[in-house]
């Protein structure tokens, strides 16, 4: 893992997201780092994420999924490059489609561990496997398509 | 449309979902309600709920798309057995899958129109077609497949 999460680096014009942005206090704030050829995010809902009692409601599991695939594709299509991502021009990534199999509850006591696996980086294009876990179980399994913006979003103010 | 909506029927033990509990005070509290044979959700995004500047993070459509169709689940169940809401024995729901397209950006500026069509309804489980709309126009396809919960959940604290 690297010390910058992947979200440190944009720039603030592409900042304000509610799941990844740092700038969006109201947020979920998620980071996200390589972890050898995957990339990992840790999360720890607060009590009020809940569905039934003790249980994670599902749309946070879907927006960490949702957020930390955009993020591993950005960090993914940087990687390809062989750039650092505060390198310009900027490539960043919003999602196309998003799947999510819930296989169990997701416990609320627990903090998440969010893995990414890129499936397929083409073009403006990147697939993303994603495992959601608690306690070293998988609850969720998610496959998000990612789909890279034009460079006017996430270009530096002043470049 | 009635005038109760499908959340408002829930027991208190069930009514703690971030995104669809009446109970629960940081959470969506969305409310769902008939419209002939389709289900309807309205629903005003906060500024903070932003992407990029000025359109809806995907997280937030994912769980609009999700707490509705497990409303409309539930509220189709009760339907196709023509009981009400608040009878026993429960029927609520919880998802399996979901799965979103996002097919243009979401303006943060409207009121979201979030409709449900059961699909199928078939044991305890219900799949649900789902549209999000902004300002008439259709940005986000959902289908959600819903599975009916053991009865111990839903059931009224006493009963």
């Amino acid at each position: 893992m690297t010390d910058i999460a992947f979200q440190d680096y944009y720039p603030d014009n592409v900042s304000q997201c509610y799941g990844c942005g740092r700038l969006n206090e109201h947020g979920l704030q998620i980071k996200s780092y390589w972890d050898g050829d995957e990339t990992i995010c840790h999360f720890r809902p607060k009590p009020y994420h809940t569905a039934i009692p003790g249980y994670v409601y599902g749309g946070l599991i879907a927006s960490l999924i949702d957020c930390h695939a955009t993020g591993t594709a950005a960090a993914a299509a940087y990687r390809a490059e062989n750039r650092a991502m505060d390198t310009e021009p900027p490539l960043r990534f919003v999602t196309a489609s998003l799947h999510v199999d819930y296989q169990r509850p997701t416990p609320i006591d627990a903090v998440l561990e969010v893995r990414g696996l890129v499936k397929e980086l083409k073009g403006r294009k990147v697939i993303v496997a994603v495992t959601l876990s608690a306690h070293g179980e998988i609850c969720a399994r998610g496959e998000v398509v990612c789909v890279r913006m034009p460079e006017e979003f996430g270009r530096r103010a002043g470049e």
